[in-house]
């Protein structure tokens, strides 16, 4: 049986261009792993920097059985802590968002400091070393508001080299002076792995999103006719022109927009700003904006949609008006939570400038759908009958980019730094 | 602790005439040799003809986590194919029963004709092979309208043997020209081989059936006296006087009825017709027939009842009027889900023919009770004191007949051909 | 990963004066152990006579997968038993309690007497030996009208000293004639350790327990101040006073009171009787007695309450008017059972002796308060950041006196006798 095979085997042996073994989307162990080496020693994409606004503002995030407290403290620098109490282990924080002067543990009045330090721990005794009961630290960094952790003793580097590349496309959207309008919490029934390879292609998009193909050509997320077809090279090719001229014209205005590509990067991102269909203001039913404000000092509505992704786990949409991110959490082997975030501008009224439905509809409808694949793959890969099948070089090189991206990060970590892994399909 | 002895030890010391040890009803890892040995490469039960009567019928059957596409093609034959999507592993049949063209899979619409070749894949370019995307394909055999499957590459050659046997017995009731009625699923909260032990004695029915035992005498599943109890004696001596007479007469009928009983074979089964208390006609509160449409061309109310039993999953009622079908399928160490069919003639009309209620509530009722005795040995197995205990010889020989095939069937995958296993009770 | 570290090493390399590793609270594996050593071979308090309180009433108690029912027989006996059947494993008795003749198993009528022989198995023939078929016998035994029950073959026989050391105090309070007048389930979140060492300290008493805290002081359980506080000094000497000038008195008019603690025998236990505040009476919000009916031969109503404990799994307060014990069962490493029961008078009459609502609501609140407590602490030791915090001195001694009995038990029964356990903290 597959699952008496060992991970490291599984890695070594991984074909190329194909889906992944099913144990890597189905077994325990390797989920540990994942969580372990995937989430454990890699930037997260946890949030947004109006999650936590003001001076004292906790969030809580939950990287599997890790708990963080990301907070902004009094001199609005972002601090991340382990929600762990030093004394007997007890959380911490036991909600998902408040807001606190000190972070006071409810078991015994354990008291620490925006900083993290143990300031109070009554009965102790006067031996007691406060010094070494201080929170553990977790790393944390913004890159254009949206906020990054890592959980490891040593983040990578990398990420400056992402902040770098990316910060010239998203500030401009000015996200740390949006408000998050709402946030929901969607459980998946698979592998987080086949949330994000779902994300990776549009090849699915014509025949299982009515809605988000309004504003979305289903081109442009490493999409390319496999030339058998006349019309849709025909197509394609028009689609092209319109990429190049919007490009032109946007970047002109101080928009950057050409794709960056650094998916297999310790740190993998992709960006790319791409026309919409329609009226090509934003992912919404009538392809215009959802909100009156622009974002920062943005003034032309026809920006299209910056698609910002990250490895492992994010997927983020910069348009004129709003911002939507998405950020996926693994909960098992089987299940996943995606929290997607729809940002306006922060003095965007409700009711007034914006309308909460129809702002979120297409992506809340999209995200269902996108659940209901993951659930069916998951249920295929749970089958004894199940075998990596080919991905299309035409429409699923960047799914294929993000698989690459998984295998050479659990090899490196498990084979060391240079092992070889794949091999080509035959 | 059991848990650390090997499976291998736990066969070969099994004690006849006895119930298994824990680990055998309760072990994640045995459960999963019972799916890959027992449900993966023997002949499994798994539905009736008439669950898809016309072309393009599909029905959709869980073995474990195996998904399993039956459908009845547009020349009528019957086939079956693993639920898995040749190209990312997504299931292609989402509900249990439908009715299709082709086979289409809903992520990328990969689609497959009824003879599971892979007729059309977009944007996987010129030189993709579809050939070699063929769905995979399960073996299916009708056996007097009965739905055998069986998941592995080489299939059992006996049940040649038994559908030779078994469809003179089968035939006379012309299941193909049924209609089912009702099908119900019960989950039960114990080891599926607890249900089939339950299944395969009478001694449990007069303290817990009281709607059964109204048609069914007690004897004649494998029931003798054991001679101290001389009133016992004598019911049991008229009993088989009645067997006798019944079987010339139905015999010379056209209705073979006599046992056939074949349990310990790789398609292990038996068979016979018995008669029924009261008016003799069928498993009702009034022993009367459910439906008044005779099936096929018979003529006389009073058949009793044929039993027809298979290893691993299967029993079935056959009588003048109508079928019920019983197929077991494990969910777990801990769960087995019952799926109970009621058939009449396919004429029968609901209400006019029959009554719906009349003719499932016996089985409803009896199956609710064995599930709940199911669960309670369940629950007992499951104790560090349960240790096996006695089958009695009078009344449980056919449970040990279950228990000695299930042993033998494991042994000879685990430990070769003609290993020898169990050991006599002292 | 600490999983992969053996619980023989975790035993020996523990932190005296800190709470456990992660995997003491969390892993599967030694939970297993938990339920094998600790729950296996150790004396449980499961419940207390008046639940039996006639001739043939019967209680099942669970201990994780262990059923026993424990019994009055009708010479007014204790007995216990396992709760599966000698033929094929049933579960016997299905109901929490009931009244019963004979134990008769529902599957197929073999019937056992009171004394556990079988009495009755129909269909077994003449051979069979009836003898070496009776019910499995566990240990009961009665401490002052609490049930202990002990798993083991050979149980430990210090419960003697127990019982010796235990019952002076206990028999005033004349348990054998009081009446339960409810008792409450409460699944707890987290680990039945956690459950245990938070009910070893009033450390979080004051900002936990807003009901509790009314008649209870928060000193008295292993409390003593640290110095650094002249007030809480002064406090804690006021109250030293008063528990010596009570101790005086009660013990003058027959009620023993001082402290007896032999937490860390294998029958490990400890009881005290402190003062209460306000009216000094019972466990009540306005700290009177909830019922007007003293137990046994009492008229003093300010007797305190006497708090006596026992490892693994129970506490227990005895006041003038009334009784609350409560008994933790294990259901899973993250999951544990609290029953509680409140005891009166038999005589006493609700709604005219005690208001049922204000006997229970000062512990069904704290009860709560703790679980909330419990499911936080499990839920810090769930996370990879958790490692074991120190037991203040001052206040959680009697915490540490629960984990060194723990350790100590497992390393006995997993390292052998004079196993030396845990290093001393830095
Ligand atoms: S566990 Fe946090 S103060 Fe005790
Ligand atoms: S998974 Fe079936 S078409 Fe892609
Ligand atoms: S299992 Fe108890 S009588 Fe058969
Ligand atoms: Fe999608
Ligand atoms: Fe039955
Ligand atoms: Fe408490």
């Amino acid at each position: 049986m597959s699952s008496e095979i060992s991970i490291e085997a599984l890695l070594t042996r991984r074909k190329k261009g194909h889906s992944l073994e099913a144990p890597f989307y189905t077994s325990e162990e390797i989920f540990k792993l994942d969580m372990e080496i995937i989430f454990g020693r890699h930037w997260l994409h946890v949030g947004v920097e109006p999650d936590v606004a003001e001076p004292g503002d906790v969030m809580v995030v939950d990287i599997g059985k890790t708990s963080v407290i990301v907070m902004r403290d009094d001199d609005m620098e972002l601090r991340a802590y382990h929600n762990v109490c030093r004394h007997r282990g007890a959380r911490i924080i036991l909600q998902e968002k408040t807001s606190v002067g000190n972070l006071v543990c409810s078991y015994h009045q354990w008291t620490y400091g925006q900083d993290g330090e143990l300031l109070f721990a009554e009965h102790m005794g006067s031996d007691f070393d406060r010094k070494c009961r201080n929170l553990k630290k977790v790393h944390i960094r913004s890159v254009g508001g949206l906020i990054f952790i890592c959980l490891a003793e040593e983040a990578p580097e990398d990420i400056d080299r992402m902040a770098a590349a990316i910060e010239p496309y998203i500030l401009p959207h000015d996200l740390k002076n949006c408000k998050v309008a709402k946030t929901v919490d969607l459980i998946e029934k698979g592998n987080w792995k086949l949330t994000m390879e779902n994300n990776r292609e549009c090849y699915h998009c014509v025949s299982n999103h009515p809605e988000l193909t309004i504003p979305l050509f289903e081109y442009g997320f490493g999409f390319a006719p496999d030339g058998t077809n006349p019309k849709r090279m025909e197509h394609a090719a028009k689609y092209d022109a319109l990429v190049q001229s919007c490009h032109t014209s946007w970047e002109a205005a101080g928009f950057p927009s050409r794709e960056v590509e650094r998916l297999t990067d310790t740190t993998g991102f992709r960006a790319e700003r791409l026309p919409l269909d329609g009226a090509g203001e934003a992912h919404t039913k009538d392809t215009r904006s959802a909100s009156k404000k622009l974002l920062g000092s943005i003034t032309e509505r026809k920006l299209g949609a910056l698609s910002f992704w990250t490895q492992p786990n994010s997927w983020n949409h910069f348009m004129s008006d709003h911002i939507v991110t998405f950020s996926v959490f693994p909960l098992g082997p089987d299940r996943n939570l995606l929290r997607t975030r729809w940002l306006v501008h922060k003095d965007a009224v409700e009711g007034v400038d914006y309308d909460l439905n129809r702002l979120t509809e297409v992506w809340e409808a999209t995200n269902q759908q996108d659940a209901d694949l993951v659930e069916i793959s998951h249920n295929g890969a749970l089958s004894p009958a199940y075998e990596p099948g080919p991905y299309s070089p035409y429409t699923e090189p960047l799914v294929e980019k993000f698989t690459e991206w998984y295998v050479g990060r659990m090899a490196e970590h498990l084979l060391g730094k240079q092992a070889p892994v794949g091999v080509a399909a035959e």
